[in-house]
C-alpha cells in the first residue's frame, strides 16, 4: 500500500478538520487517536476521502504507514498532554521525522520541546494555526516554526491546505524553534484588540447614539464594503443583523456580555512586557475580556456609581458615523503596530530574523483577522520591513488623515462614561510615539531625587545629578 | 562580647544605611562585605554609631558574632548573586536561623528561595524595603513575607527601624514565603502609575497651556497642602522649582526626556496577567517608560507625522486648574484600585492571606508613594477590606466628585494630541468597571460565530449558539 504522505495525532473537530482538508487536497494521510472509536468514526464519516486516509489504532502501525521521514502533526489540548504524546510516539520514530504541535502552544514550550529534540536525530515543529474550525477544514493561515529543513519536508503539504489570498497561499517558514507559535501568539494578541475596539465602536452607537442592533449592523455593513473591510466586520454585521429563534430579539441582546479569554491574549501582554514593548492596546483588550467577567461586580458598581449622563449627541450623525469609521480604522493601525513591535522585538532576542512582510501576507487570508488592511500592512513593510507601522508612508498617511476621527470619538466616549479602552490607548500610543520631546524628563529627576538614578542632560554635560542634595535627606 | 542581635551582609549604599539605621536605633548589628576594605571603610565612617557594630572580615567570624537564631539580611544585587551568597552562608548556620533578603527580588524567586529551605531547619525571610536610600537610613516601610514564626524574631529590630506614621511604624508581617516581595512588587507598580500620572498632568500644564517650570512648580506646590498631599507631589514642587547650576535654566528643562525601568514595573504587568486582574493603569505607565527610552524613533516619527494643533485652551484658567487637580485624584484613585485588586487576586492564589488595610497602612510613611491618600485608603480597607477600592463609601464618593474633572481633561488632551496613556486608562477602568451592561455580548457573538465558543443567554435559557450555522461555512 502506498505511504502516507503526512501523519495526524488527535481527531477532535480542529484535528479532524485538518485531517479532512489535507486529504481533500490530494495528500495522503495516516490518523489516529487514543480512543479508537473516534477513529473508526471519523472514517466512516470521510465519505469520498477514504481513498486518501489510513486509518490507525495503534501507534506502531500508524507511524510504518508514513512516508519517512515522516511528518505527524499533534494536534491535542496543549500543556501536559502534548510532553505525553510526544514520549508515547517517540519510540516508534526513526532519524529525520518530524513532530509537528499544530496546537495553542506557548511558544516557550515550543522552545523548550525543539531543543529536547536537539541530541536526537528527530526534529520539531510548532505551527500556528489560525481560521478557527471552518479556516482547519477549508484554509487556514499557517505560521511554521522549526529547521528550514524539516519545513521543506512539510511544504507542499502545508501550501496545498492554506488559505489563499488572490492565489498566494498563506502559509510560511517564519523562522527556528518558537517562532511559529510566538507569531501566531501575537496574532492572537491583534486579534483580541480589533475584537474590543469594534465592541467599543458598537458601544458607543448603542449607549451612546441609541441604535438598535439591526442599525449597528446596517453601519457596520456599509462599512466592510470601504477601508474597514474585513472578516471581523463581516461578521460583525451579521451576528448583529441575526434574530434570537427563541425570543424573535436580536441575537446579540440576548446574549450576557461576560467574554471568556484564553491563554494567548495574556501571553502577548507578558511577552510584550518581556521584549520591552509597549502593546496597551492588547492589554486594555485583555483587561476588557477580564473586566466583562466581573458582570456582578459591574452590576453593584453601578448602583453605587452610577453612570454618567451623556455628553450632548453629535448634531451631524453622518458626519459622526464617518468619524467613528476613521476613529476604527485609525485605532487599528495603533494595535497591528504595537503587534508588529513585539514581534520584532523577540525576532531580534531569540534570533528568528521573523520576516514582517511575509507575517502580513500570511494573515490576508485563512485567519480570523484577514483583511484589505493586512494587504496594505504587507506593501508597506515589504517597502520598509525594520520600522515602526506607523511611520511607513502609507500609513503615517492614514494615521494623518483619521486620527482626527480618533480624537474626537475618544473625547465624546470619555465626555459620556462610554468606556473605550483600546480606542483611548491606540490614541495615547500615537501621541506618546510621535512627540519628539516628551515628559519623562519630570520622571527622571524625581527619580533622581529620591533615588540617585542620575539621568542625561539635554547639552551632554557630564553632570547626572540634580541640584536636590537637601532633598535626599527628606526621602 | 555581647552578641548582635541582626546581621547584615552587603554593604552597598542601601545596605550600609539600613545598617546605621539599625545600630541607631539601639540594636546591636554585626556586618559583613565580600570585600574587607568596605568592611572596614563603612565601620570606620560609622561615628558615634560603632559602638553598636561588630565588623566581621569572614563569614565564620560573622555568624558566631549573633545571637541565635541569627536573622541575617542580605542586601546585595537581585537574582543570582542572593542563591551564590545564600549558598556560601549556609555552611555555617544552624537550627532556626533566618536569611532575609532585603533586595528588589522578584516574588517568584522568593518562593523557591522560601521552599528550597522548607525540608532544612533554616528559613527564609523576602522583605520588601522602600523609601530609597534615604528611606533605609532614617525610616523605610517594610514588607515581609516568611514564616510568622521567623517574624517574631525580627518584628521588634524593624520595628525599630521602619519608617512612623503618627507614631504607627510602617512594617508588618504581610504573609508566607513570597508575600512581602510581592507586595513591593505592585507598590512599585503603583509608583510606576502615580509618577506616570503626575508627568501627564505636567505635560499638559507644559505643552497645553504653556507653563514655565517654575509656575508648574507653584501649582504642584499649592495641590500638596490639598487632597493630593503626598511624597510624590512635593518632590514635583521642587525639582520643577530647581534650577540647573550649570545653565541656570530651569533644572528639568535640561533633562533628557528618556526614563529606565527597573524589574518591578514589568513584574507587576505581567503578574496582573497571571491573575487575570486588569492593570491598565500601571501598564499605560510602563509603556511610558518604554516610549520614553525610544527617544530617536520618537523624533523621527514627529518629523514624519507632525503634532496635533492644540484644541482651544480652556477659557477660564483657575477652572482649568482645579479640573487638573481633580482628575490627578480620580486617575490615582484607579491606578490603587487597580493594584489592590492585583494584590487581592494573588493572595487568593497563594495563599496568604494579605491584609489589605494593612498595607495601606505601612505605605503611609518610609516609601516613595507615602501620602495623605494611603491613610484614607487604610480606613476604607478597614471598614471593608475585601472589595474594590472604587466602590468603599468613602472613595465612591471620592470618583462621583472627581471623574467628571478627570473626562474633561481627558477629552482636552486627546483633543490636543498631549499623551495621557495612565489618566486615559483610569478612566476606561472607571467607566468599564461601573457599566453593568458592557459590549462583551457583541465579543462572545463574534466567538461564537467563528469559533462555536458558545454563551450565556440573559433569559439564562440552554442555547449556547446563535443562529449563524451557515456563517460557519465562511470561516
Amino acid at each position: 500500500m502506498e505511504q502516507a504522505e503526512i501523519g495526524l495525532i488527535g481527531l477532535g473537530v480542529m484535528g479532524s478538520n485538518l485531517a479532512l482538508n489535507i486529504a481533500e487536497k490530494g495528500n495522503r494521510i495516516a490518523v489516529f487517536n487514543r480512543s479508537p472509536e473516534a477513529t473508526r468514526k471519523f472514517f466512516a464519516e470521510a465519505g469520498d476521502l477514504q481513498g486518501q486516509i489510513v486509518p490507525c489504532e495503534t501507534l506502531e502501525e500508524f507511524v510504518a504507514a508514513i512516508r519517512p521521514p515522516r511528518p505527524i502533526i499533534i494536534m491535542i489540548k496543549a500543556g501536559e498532554p502534548v510532553d505525553q504524546q510526544m514520549a508515547a510516539l517517540t519510540p516508534y520514530l526513526s532519524a529525520g521525522d518530524i513532530m509537528i504541535d499544530a496546537g495553542n502552544a506557548n511558544f516557550r514550550d515550543t522552545m523548550r520541546r525543539f531543543d529536547g529534540l536537539k541530541d536526537s536525530d528527530l526534529t520539531f515543529i510548532g505551527m500556528g494555526v489560525s481560521g478557527g474550525e471552518e479556516g482547519a477544514r477549508h484554509g487556514p493561515s499557517i505560521m511554521v516554526g522549526g529547521t528550514e529543513e524539516s519545513w521543506k519536508r512539510v511544504e507542499k503539504v502545508l501550501t496545498s491546505i492554506s488559505a489563499k489570498f488572490n492565489n498566494d497561499p498563506c502559509v510560511a517558514w517564519l523562522g527556528e524553534n518558537g517562532a511559529g507559535h510566538f507569531v501566531k501568539t501575537i496574532h492572537n494578541g491583534i486579534e483580541y484588540a480589533d475584537m474590543q475596539m469594534i465592541a467599543e465602536i458598537y458601544g458607543i452607537l448603542r449607549d451612546g447614539l441609541g441604535m438598535s442592533a439591526q442599525e449597528i449592523g446596517e453601519v457596520f455593513g456599509r462599512w466592510n464594503t470601504g477601508r474597514l473591510n474585513s472578516y471581523l466586520i463581516e461578521i460583525t454585521e451579521k451576528v448583529l443583523k441575526a434574530a434570537d429563534p427563541l425570543s424573535g430579539k436580536p441575537m446579540v441582546d440576548m446574549i450576557v456580555d461576560r467574554a471568556g479569554q484564553k491563554g494567548t491574549g495574556k501571553w502577548s501582554v507578558i511577552e510584550a512586557q518581556n521584549m520591552g514593548v509597549a502593546a496597551t492596546a492588547i492589554e486594555a483588550a485583555v483587561a476588557g475580556r477580564i473586566l466583562s467577567s466581573q458582570k456582578s461586580e459591574r452590576e453593584r458598581a453601578e448602583t453605587i456609581l452610577g453612570l454618567p449622563s451623556l455628553s450632548e449627541a453629535p448634531r451631524d450623525r453622518d458626519a459622526f458615523l464617518a468619524d467613528l469609521e476613521n476613529a476604527l480604522l485609525a485605532a487599528k493601525i495603533g494595535a497591528y503596530a504595537q503587534g508588529f513591535a513585539v514581534m520584532s522585538a523577540a525576532s531580534a532576542e531569540f534570533k528568528w530574523n521573523l520576516p514582517m512582510p511575509t507575517i502580513a501576507r500570511i494573515w490576508r487570508a485563512g485567519c480570523i483577522i484577514r483583511s484589505q488592511f493586512l494587504d496594505e500592512i504587507t506593501s508597506a513593510f515589504t517597502k520598509d520591513p525594520d520600522v515602526n507601522l506607523i511611520v511607513t508612508p502609507a500609513f503615517a498617511d492614514m494615521v494623518k488623515e483619521t486620527d482626527g476621527a480618533l480624537r474626537r470619538v475618544v473625547a465624546y466616549a470619555v465626555l459620556s462614561g462610554l468606556p473605550v479602552p483600546a480606542l483611548s490607548s491606540a490614541l495615547a500610543y500615537f501621541d506618546a510615539y510621535r512627540r519628539g520631546r516628551g515628559t519623562a524628563n519630570l520622571i527622571q529627576a524625581q527619580r533622581d531625587f529620591f533615588g540617585a538614578h542620575g539621568f542625561e542632560r539635554v547639552d551632554g554635560l557630564d553632570r547626572p545629578h540634580g541640584p536636590w542634595g537637601s532633598g535626599l535627606s527628606q526621602g
